[in-house]
């Protein structure tokens, strides 16, 4: 990292997110917020969501006019939202008498591969926001979206705020890239489900990235894996005080790590049946060809020997999805793939994510022990060399994730290490 | 005007105001609108305010975060608005499998002088509008802004959609300038106020410009200014049906013009009295120098030989300057200008708007002759070529604008003229 031109000490990026700028209020406290710390962070890069629910009203207006809003125009009305909180904030700094400055995705030169509401960041020119810091502004940046090479305004879909922080951290080497939320930081379980949920201080880059990717609300793991290349330290903490939060960084700097550091679950899911599909070869792998094709993410293939359930292809997938999967049942049922789908969304998914996971065969087993001791029924299994998911009912999943909770994090030592 | 590469017919500039956007149904409405009467404007491009409401929304947002919210983050945070009218009719025209691209300032080029909150247009690169109109689109623009050299976002004052509409129908040298409004077009008075006011079938520039600056909801005056240098028609029209409306050309191509075309009131003014300034040379000079240093138009100024009122100057401004009056006037108190300052708000211009008014002076006594029967005082007359305007009290200012109107337009007559 080169010393910087102007003030001194290294960029620091703070992310945030929706409900951290839901209202005028919420705006004046980050203001008090980036105001007393200002000694601390002289060379600060805000980057900033939508107010919480302006993007669902905006959604909601186009689809009012429209019946399948997407595309260019879509992507320049979900613009607007970060573009209204980082001009509030700007505003809102000035009249503090701290010199700030707002920026769009075009004005601080962020480039994306330019496919519309689902876009990449492909590259930032920093010139702008490194002359703005050396003028001794406050940079504020909108979240969320970048510019293509016609100059189009692209989004990097839901959770892109946090892409951007990442992006902008790395391209210009901060120190930190602070994600500031409505919790302390990253828990081993949500907090709001789980009471004896354990506040880590610090975490790995891949932890947090199977965490996410589980279901956690920690970050966007498309930006922990940003950081993890640029080796940028991530900060997940409050936006309501000053505490630290969770550290994410590389494996090898931490210390000692736990060998399971959440139990996440995902009721977002739904389990997709194809019936009477004939034993032919080539038949499966038109199905995940087509799925594939389609932009259709499946999550988990169950696959069972038992006769009852010979001719089927089970999979599971993420609920949005659904929609898209049954348009390609119907071709498949006009080219005699198979004689018609059947879809369950009463399910659900429940995870353990550790780094030492597969290293430790025991700790499967032992969730697994958790689950049939109260009788949940584990519909398939699936494990990975940092995490282990199995498909449950989704009225079960609060009880099941209490219960493999306290199996691997027991209140008395949870109370003994958090004394 | 050079004949158009792709699709025939000449470019039409349609502008929408703030009511003909103000909720996702009126936009739909415009998208029928512009659906059924596309053969006949197949060179369309669109300019849009931003929903009705919004802008208060957000300088309501804006003075939540900020005492003084102005400049730079101010045009940033207000552009917002035009964005998302422009992309929701860009997605309502799609989803009817009409091509369309909503376009922002920046994006076609409408580049100001730089001045935020109240920019002036200076000059459109039209090519990449001309590239969409070639390739069978209907371009949808961004009104009230434009971008300044640094690529910031800088608006053009209320009103400045129509600004954006004049001004691209001149860089493009339209057919026509199209206002779409919430009224049928063009009256010799208020509709909503005077039920017996004439719809006009055209009028000249020059009149256009002085009602529009007498406080009637015409048009914004630059945009006719724009017109009518550039020699551009404007057609103003309703947006909720296709009849013929108003049209504003050359006083030279109008067959036959009325004495007087429009009698209109506003109320939107305050009487500012500075008290026992010296008699002394100079001092006059330093108060409206001051003022206009100070961006404050005064409308009126005040004389009187009456020994009563020596030693005093009385100006009339609009009501939105009076703070900035107040501010000034403390200074001159500093100064020996004045003992201080005297604002009524009680008060109403009244004017006659007609080409030939200064030509036929018998007008401006009926007028008097009028408001004198009914004795309604008059503080003070202000006439130019084309205007008398008289100071009276605001609440006889409806009495007066419609016993004026009666006896310019006689009910009798207007119900003949428009059988």
């Amino acid at each position: 990292m080169t010393a910087p031109a102007g003030r001194e000490g290294p960029v620091v990026v703070q992310k945030y997110g929706g409900t951290s700028v839901a209202t005028a209020e919420r705006i004046l406290a980050i203001a008090d917020r980036i105001e007393r710390n200002l000694d601390r962070t002289p060379r600060l890069v805000v980057v900033l969501s939508a107010m919480g629910s302006t993007t669902d009203e905006l959604v909601g207006l186009a689809h009012q006019v429209s019946d399948r809003p997407a595309g260019r125009e879509m992507d320049l009305l979900l613009s607007t939202g970060e573009q209204v909180t980082v001009s509030l904030l700007g505003l809102a700094l000035q009249s503090r008498g701290i010199p700030a400055i707002s920026l769009t995705a075009l004005q601080c030169g962020i480039r994306t591969d330019g496919v519309f509401n689902v876009a990449r960041i492909r590259s930032i020119d920093t010139a702008r926001i490194r002359a703005e810091l050396d003028a001794g502004r406050v940079v504020i940046v909108t979240g969320f979206q970048g510019i293509n090479d016609a100059d189009d305004v692209t989004t990097l879909g839901r959770g892109g705020s946090d892409i951007t922080g990442a992006a902008l951290a790395a391209a210009l080497g901060a120190g930190a890239c602070e994600i500031c939320t409505d919790v302390d930081g990253v828990f081993s379980a949500d907090p709001s489900r789980v009471p004896g949920a354990r506040l880590w201080a610090e975490i790995s880059y891949e932890e947090a990235i199977e965490m996410a990717s589980s279901g956690a609300k920690v970050l966007h793991p498309r930006a922990a894996e940003v950081c993890m290349e640029y080796d940028v330290p991530i900060h997940v903490r409050s936006s309501f005080h000053l505490r630290v939060g969770t550290w994410i960084r590389g494996a090898a700097s931490i210390m000692e790590r736990a060998e399971v550091v959440a139990v996440t679950g995902d009721a977002k899911i739904a389990k997709f049946t194809l019936l009477d599909v004939p034993d032919e070869p080539g038949m499966a792998a038109r199905v995940f060809q087509d799925l594939a094709a389609g932009g259709i993410n499946v999550r988990l293939i169950i696959q069972s020997a038992s006769s009852a359930h010979q001719g089927r292809i089970t999979f599971i997938l993420d609920k949005e999805f659904v929609a898209g999967a049954r348009e390609l049942a119907r071709s498949w049922e006009a080219g005699g793939v198979t004689s018609g789908c059947v879809v369950e969304d009463d399910v659900a998914k429940i995870s353990i994510v550790g780094s030492r996971l597969a290293a430790t065969p025991g700790l499967a087993a032992r969730m697994f022990a958790v689950l049939a001791r109260r009788g949940i029924n584990i519909d398939c299994i699936s494990s990975s060399e940092m995490k282990v998911a199995c498909v449950i009912s989704a009225e079960r999943l609060d009880e099941a994730t209490a219960a493999v909770h306290e199996e691997f994090f027991p209140a008395k030592e949870t109370a003994a290490a958090t004394a």
